[in-house]
């Protein structure tokens, strides 16, 4: 029997967009939200805003190197959900979880979002059927 | 200025995959969560198992006739999450107020899922950046 992660809720959900800019006007354009957090991160190459959804962050990407994954993502299948992270309480306890449930892991240990103290890791898309998936720990 | 659309929280994202039953032994057993729903749509051609993640239901989505929506979505983007749905309060007046902010829509009018007594409504995925955004007032 496999053990049960306890997922608290849907963290955030990450949207693979051409043009982050555009894509958060359309937004606000459409649904009149208020933009919750922009922010750049260098090592991975990618502009994000973020939006608040309840509990769920939506998070519009944009890879401004085209080298990185959410161009090799659009690429391959367009604009579209290329993320989906689940809040846990603990990453890496859960992490350990996982892999005693023999989970194809992309990560062997948590990264730290240093910025906001958060642990993270990634499942391999594998394991769940086409979508990159993610359990974190903590709050934005 | 756009009018402000309030969405509750993420209701349900789905997952487009091509065998739902091989799809839900494989995220019970990476997850160890419980079913909370099966279903069988016969007009829309598909089969699905819902797991709740807080107040989102993950949905995993079978086309069983290969000629639908769902089939479609794979074939083009392969395996994915290929819709996410707002929680909204009333379906037909935030309709309303997407029209007003000139939102692309498929539906003019709410569709309504009968057994549950749930008024939904799909945005154009033109207006959303690829991904077929939905919303829908109720609960399951």
């Amino acid at each position: 029997m496999p053990e049960k992660l306890k997922a608290n809720y849907v963290d955030h959900i990450c949207i693979a967009v051409n043009d982050v800019k555009k894509a958060e006007k359309d937004y606000v354009d459409a649904f009149g939200w208020e933009v919750a957090y922009r922010y750049v991160d260098e090592p991975e190459k990618i502009r994000v805003t973020g939006f608040m959804v309840g509990e769920t962050a939506i998070e519009l990407m944009e890879d401004f190197d085209g080298t990185g994954e959410v161009a090799k993502f659009i690429k391959h299948s367009g604009e579209g959900v290329m993320l989906i992270s689940y809040n846990v309480d603990n990453c890496e306890e859960s992490l350990e979880l996982l892999k005693r449930n023999k989970v194809k892991m992309i990560d062997q240990k948590p990264r730290l979002f240093a910025e906001y103290k958060r642990n993270y890791a990634f499942i391999h898309p594998l394991a769940t059927h086409g979508i990159l998936t993610e359990i974190i720990d903590g709050k934005y």
